[in-house]
């Protein structure tokens, strides 16, 4: 017990289809057994988690009665109530079953289409019977291999009526639920539609009530594309779009890995904790840190929770590290954004006249400023010596 | 001369940095010299090129005093006139100068903010002289190593103010002129803000004047990534932004090489040219036809051209192809989208009661859908046929 | 049936794994039946197929009793006898079970080290009884995620013991039998040992009967780190070390695709068939062409031999093109050496003291070199033109 | 000045190149002005670094008269003297003349590759003249785009007869120098011959004086390919064959970085510090530690030291990091080897009759081996709080 342990006030969260991951993979089977959901919310509580995730049928299984449902759901709940967990967010499973082989709300086959909308107003009737505010749609199966299948201008139709749809379902009921979109590249399938948070943000803005959908951007997914994470997070965080978040860690270019937080590439696990905590004078994200990754295949339950203990741990001990380096005054001397007196307000003001006269007599010396040192060899060399606890 | 030689009517475009390319790099110098614009002009229209695009120091030297612009201008309008190439698009060299190193509109410098965007304006009154319909941004140096240096949503603010300006400066001047923008990942910067065509579509949207802004994707820089670009590509068309287009090759996960169009990965060159025409049913594009590639630096003058014409005949071989793939039966029937008289209304409708009724009452066997086979690999190995030349 | 129809004379194999896969991936259960292995055989036999590889719980599940095995094998063997269909090639599965989930022969465990010895001389048997010639080891699992677990260099000296001891085990049976080491990066490990055909052919230059070991590189193993495969292959080639091949095609950086042979990176698919095929005057290689690929997750039976028919075909077209690149005069032009009679001979023989004086006295203008153009976007362009059918 | 600080005994090395180099890139001019090599000497030595490499044109211009170079050589040899700093690595510029735009060695042109042979044994004498024991190779432009222009067999007979002429030399002459091989799999070239270290391993293995030639990774030559650099470095340990390393930092899958090192990806930081200092009970590395790195393009002269001494800085604080995580129980119990009397014997001797009845007669449940956890979760999270000093 120490200030890196996690509690209630830190909203962490898991899915369900996380820590219960019995270890799979595509080249064998599973190593650990499957666990029963409210064993795994018991022992969540018990690691100091705040929150469990499920997709409709990590819960309920595919085909199940309404009794049947109604049974499980009461069972879930009340251990929910036993340990304080809380289900901030819901999804669907539109990924396992055969009939999404080619896709759920892009499919060329109507009646795929619809049973895919279907399941979804069961699985959020669901989300929101536990108490989720946040819907998430990982559309994992929307893409080709084959790709003259289908005008991808046709499954950006399809995907959009499907939203739309499914944001009127949700205010038609009187739901307290926003939605959040979240991109992959590859994997499944060769090419998924809308590949990165950019294109989603993209995406949202096409729809008729934009205002109830955000992103939930994933860690893995961005590095897969060797993007940066912390650049599309700051994107969607600038127009209030960061709905959600899902953390983990990856190798660039490899197969989906949703490694333990921090386990891969620290320095970018750092400055996206700075930028969630609101470290450098940004709002921070208030929404849940919720973690979407799993144990490695080596481990047995105990590894299980030693691997979520981890991943809170981490991202603690980077909450630490980001407030020291930025309440540093090297630091804040080094990015100190200088002042003009002149340009400012012809840069923060819109266009007029006046502007364009003051910048069409504007005097610089650009081979001065281009031969001026930045310091960031220092600044950047600084930040790991924070991050490693040197400093 | 056969029926892939180019012709005017078939819009293609190079830069003239393109066969202006001295063959430097990295790890060694120019390997050819230097060319005279209005040389390049003439062998362009030689080789049955269209229209010629260009930075504006790529014509005027940085620093040039105004009537040494005025001399250049006048001789370069002389041999478009002569030659009957036109100026489709212009940009502004925002990258080669020291005083860019770290960014020219999200720059902390607000000095450097105001020297780009003065040139920017500079430069856009030279693209309009020149009959530029098509002003390009590409915000290479807009990027970070140091990411701490800067909170990625003030580059954001900073970048979205410079393009609020510039669209008013346009419209002020009562120029005929659009904005394309285009986005790259990495290099010459280790992330570049706004890193592929769906972030940039996204920061779009967020623009006081996002009527005349669009995009300008290229091949290499989604392809670096890893993405697909045919979809990001359906992605601005769909939405009405794609007004301009950079085609090259590039193999993923590697710097730069903005190879001869279809030199790598000729299946995505067959799909992104089937869309660009139009051939799968979908409004084509009908703007320039534009390479923006370089000849290897083994090359000499005479390899340029060989490089030239060697993009232009791929891609008239590759409209031949589709279309053919296109007009086959069998790749008409497997592509074929099923009909569904009681699903295809709620799935082209919007919301109702009676929709949602409809969903939750019909009869769909989800086992016997996902048992069907899809004919993919059918599909996929005939464009390939056709790709070839086999079929 | 046409020139590009298979026959027993190409030589084209496939693993019963490849053909027989079920569609199973990370996100969902298989789209389509397990397949009896003789059904397969006759299948492919159907197809144009000469031989079939396996993986000895391919034929025969794991822990099944003696006599279950010897049932199965004879029934295996009636059908391969009917069929006419040949075993070139046998491997050991080493991944599936739980026991390997930290490694095989590399494990730090004793007793699964010696059990997957004991497993491979078994599978090694049960190959021979087939007829198999060639013996693949694909160590999929050894490797690391928490690479602290042990020293790199102990994992290299295990997996030496392990195949300097199975070779001597095939010395002592008299069995006619070449060992064939496959390499990859990594997944289903995050990291994989001996990650290349390089790292491999190193690693077999170390054993004590390396003659007697070589490689059996794959197309997608090496793309997944955006490697040439065709210099991988060129390298084991010049040494004598290509003792099989695994072909499919592959996106650079990523999952493991296991894609139809020239469904992806066509160039480099010409490239290798050239190659292989000895059309540049090089000796070709005389092994199986074995595909190591699968069936997209949409398809049916049905598709599933329309992939294999697609592999096999697409070889033979690419087989044809690059005999007719290689026979084009304007080729063997640019492609032709410079012989020079005072340096060639100081660039074949060994070192001598005449040979540095005639170094030493040479008379070379680097510059008039570095100016020559070498036409090689001409040769790229009329290989290209080959590869559509459009020369 | 605390334990952090270099000094002579860390054997840290920087390149000319490195802390000479002026900021050009692919899209913009030097930043910085290009530097005296004697200024450098002396300021590496004020920065605690104990040694200097060198390419032949680093120090003596391209095409410089006998009197020329002998003439800078002997002010740099007073200001080494003066200084106390060290030429431990020579090696040569083979890619920035145009004379060398397709290979040196491996040139078609029987002029280029004399040349290259010639300019190499100047070179080796000027680098054993400064003391240096190590030459390495980095074969840059030895490659391709257009690929058909050679068969990559020839490019490797070629290449190793100009290694092997060079060794002879080396003995001719009776000089106490060692070849390093250092591979790269692209840039500037779009394929390498050679691509990463273990091809070169292989490539070393095939050469005459094989005995004096070793390889000389780089971090970020493997980590563009997304390989292993501590698996590979582990190989050419094993092997006898680590004469030499270039440290830097690189994010995977971009173009060649030369980052600061530490500065990305500092897990794998850790892991190779932990391999060459041998503190995992492995015999250590004993080389100089090189840095082959460059400051951002946004740095002057300052912030080119801040450069050099945060890679000494943050390499020394790994050493102490990984010292204490291999002294901590927890860890040591964690990576402990279990033994078995019976199998132990039969995984380290050679082939017998009674190993295999050993290995036939083992007791194994593999279900429960599959079962047990490894603890793999935890050691990797306690490793990761080392790196960040919270433990």
């Amino acid at each position: 017990m120490d200030s890196f342990t996690p509690t209630a006030a830190d909203r962490f969260s898991f899915g369900l289809w996380t820590v219960g991951n019995p270890g799979r993979d595509p080249f064998g089977g599973p190593t650990r057994p499957t666990q029963d959901p409210c064993h795994l919310v018991r022992k969540l509580a018990e690691c100091g988690a705040w929150g469990v995730n499920l997709h409709d049928n990590d819960l309920v299984p595919f085909g199940a009665s309404a009794a049947e449902r109604d049974d499980i759901v009461s069972g879930f709940k009340r251990t929910l109530d036993e340990t304080g967990i809380v289900v901030p967010m819901a999804t669907t499973n539109l990924f396992s079953h055969p009939i999404f082989k080619d896709g759920a709300f892009t499919s060329n086959d109507p009646k795929v289409r619809a049973f895919a909308i279907n399941k979804t107003m069961d699985a959020i009737d669901l989300g929101v019977e536990l108490g989720a505010t946040t819907y998430v749609f990982w559309g994992g199966r929307e893409g080709t291999e084959a790709d003259a299948c289908r005008d991808p201008q046709d499954a950006m139709k399809r995907f959009r009526h499907a939203i739309d749809f499914l944001c009127e379902y949700v205010k038609d009921n009187g739901y307290d639920l926003r939605f959040a979109l979240e991109a992959k590249p590859n994997e499944p399938r060769c090419d998924i539609y809308l590949a990165t948070t950019g294109h989603m943000l993209h995406f949202i803005s096409t729809l008729e009530n934009n205002e109830m959908v955000g992103v939930n951007p994933e860690v893995a997914h961005e590095h897969m594309a060797g993007l940066s994470f912390v650049h599309g997070v700051a994107q969607a965080m600038e127009a209030g779009k960061l709905f959600h978040i899902d953390l983990n860690a990856q190798r660039i270019g490899r197969y989906d890995q949703d490694l333990r937080f921090g386990s891969e590439d620290l320095k970018q696990a750092f400055l996206l904790v700075r930028l969630l905590e609101g470290n450098a004078g940004n709002a921070p994200y208030t929404g849940p840190r919720h973690f979407d990754a799993h144990a490695y295949r080596t481990e047995d339950e105990e590894g299980v929770w030693d691997f979520a203990r981890g991943c809170m741990r981490t991202y603690k001990i980077l909450v630490e590290r980001t407030r020291a380096f930025d309440a540093d005054p090297e630091v804040k001397d080094l990015i100190r954004v200088p002042t003009d007196a002149a340009l400012d307000p012809v840069l923060s003001n819109s266009y007029s006249a006046e502007s364009v006269a003051a910048l069409r007599s504007m005097d610089v010396d650009p081979d001065a400023i281009g031969a001026a040192g930045l310091g960031y060899e220092r600044l950047d060399q600084i930040m790991c010596e924070y991050l490693m606890g040197a400093r």
